[in-house]
């Protein structure tokens, strides 16, 4: 059983009421609160030692990923972060100079996007590292930016370079929270989400959830130089562009706007973010599918973006 | 280093800011978030196979117990859970029905309480299971409820039976949301907390925090019928009072209010929560430090409650 087979079997289960807006399947929860000002985003996210960083990892990079992540959930739906708290998980003989060095790394990255560290716990593991750390944010009232909302003839666009992560980026990733806030200001996408999984995979939820298709341009899509590196590195490597398409841990917005829009959201970019790129990547379409137009032709991407190409 | 000791060294390094009315060092951080309404309380907790449950502890009393906790957290000032969400770490290997089971206990304690499972997410763990829940929830404006407060003279009250919890109780106690707020509406407890830790160690939170000292009487100390039971089962268990003092996971209401108002307390707590012992444990004192009035005499209680008792 698949991740995405057993959360379809727990989702339908979960307790509701009114003042959820949005539960569980989005980026976000959202949440009605009784404030004048605001919705409220709620969002959890965790890092685990041997999955999402190794024990030589720097512990200050650590902490900062750990937040860094949960706000890129927050950036995916154009919200303001104002507090959040911390559960750490060490095992039993753990150096204390870890922990003040991972702290030091979260703190950095909660202070220079203003969020507050709350609180939280220490707990303890079995066996390495794990962290949770919850945040809470506001949005404006009215509908929230979701996955949902891409309509045939948008314009499909992404920030930044895509794919390689691993190679350090994963670390140092900035959440694109006041991009995203622009965006939602001065642009209002259609839909919306931050790149995790890869491209190809996270692409398709928002297919999914809009109930459209997609064509990509290959070579329009955004090759970071790491996945460029790591392809010439040697032969056991993907292609950069298939790293571009399914790597994960990007972090970059992913957006749809209607065509009319591009080159005004082109203009007013570089002139509010000169130094991150933005790149229109292809076109939402009514027929569904997610295919990639390159040289040779337009062709299906399977579910990951991978199988058929690779074999191609 | 101990763990009070590291967050000595953490806590005042965290950012903050004027929204988090308490952070860090509460059972709760409070935050004001623009509601007319509400101030809200903020709260993560987790649990981990090895140390809170063990692989053979049913699925979902693990459930259960992993909510139940940061509920009691609520309870201790006096909270109302909105919504919360749920961060899983499961094996390579899991069993998708133990997950599905883990979310009905889960799920029967959220509906009980009117609590909405916003969300969360599936991730990996290295070893065992791992639960991190956050909880939103609400208090009226004003001073919160804190573990401050507690003033010379105030008689020191306990809901419950102490001591023996991990006989099973641990797994299906209940969170006093109903009986905190009952509490705080009606006889506004200058201090308050959940025991967590063992009532001689918990007390002392509200000592140091109030910067008081406390008397028990050690026959008014609830002693439970499970620590009784073990006290009983060999001679290397704990005595039963000393069980009651140090035990962990109780999950009761601690509290401290006015002497005067002890009597209309227990006789409005009889009508209102006819199911529920009360008891009146001791009393606040001007002098620092904690102690036990028993058979013998009056003697201090170390740090933890146990050090000097179990040799005297």
């Amino acid at each position: 059983m698949t991740e995405f087979e057993l959360l379809a079997r727990i989702l339908p289960t979960l307790p509701t009421h009114e003042q959820v807006r949005l539960g569980a399947g989005h980026d976000c929860a959202v949440l009605e609160l009784g404030s004048p000002a605001h919705q409220f985003l709620f969002k959890t996210d965790a890092v685990v030692e041997g999955v999402h960083f190794t024990p030589s990892t720097p512990p200050e990079k650590v902490g900062r990923k750990a937040l860094a992540r949960p706000l890129s959930d927050l950036a995916a739906m154009a919200g303001t972060p104002v507090a959040c708290l911390v559960t750490l998980g060490l095992p039993e003989k753990f150096e204390p100079d870890w922990v003040t060095q991972f702290y030091q790394g979260l703190n950095q990255l909660a202070r220079a996007q203003g969020v507050a560290v709350a609180g939280g716990e220490l707990t303890r593991s079995t066996s390495g590292v794990f962290v949770s750390i919850a945040v809470l944010g506001t949005i404006p009232h009215g509908p929230a930016l979701t996955r949902a909302g891409a309509r045939p003839g948008d314009a499909i666009f992404v920030t930044g370079e895509l794919g390689g992560s691993l190679a350090g980026r994963h670390l140092d990733f900035e959440p694109r929270l006041a991009e995203a806030r622009w965006l939602a200001q001065h642009f209002r996408p259609h839909a919306m989400m931050d790149l995790s999984d890869g491209l190809a995979g996270d692409l398709r939820h928002i297919l999914d959830a809009s109930q459209v298709g997609a064509e990509l341009l290959s070579s329009a899509i955004p090759v970071s130089r790491a996945a460029r590196l790591q392809a010439q590195a040697g032969s056991a490597a993907k292609p950069a562009l298939l790293a571009a398409l399914t790597d994960g841990e990007d972090f970059e917005l992913l957006f749809t706007l209607p065509s009319a829009r591009a080159v005004p959201l082109l203009d007013a970019w570089h002139g509010e973010f000169p130094g991150l790129k933005i790149s229109c990547i292809g076109k939402i379409t009514a027929a569904p599918g997610l295919r990639l137009r390159a040289q040779e032709g337009l062709r299906e991407l399977s579910l990951h973006g991978y199988t058929h190409f690779a074999q191609s």
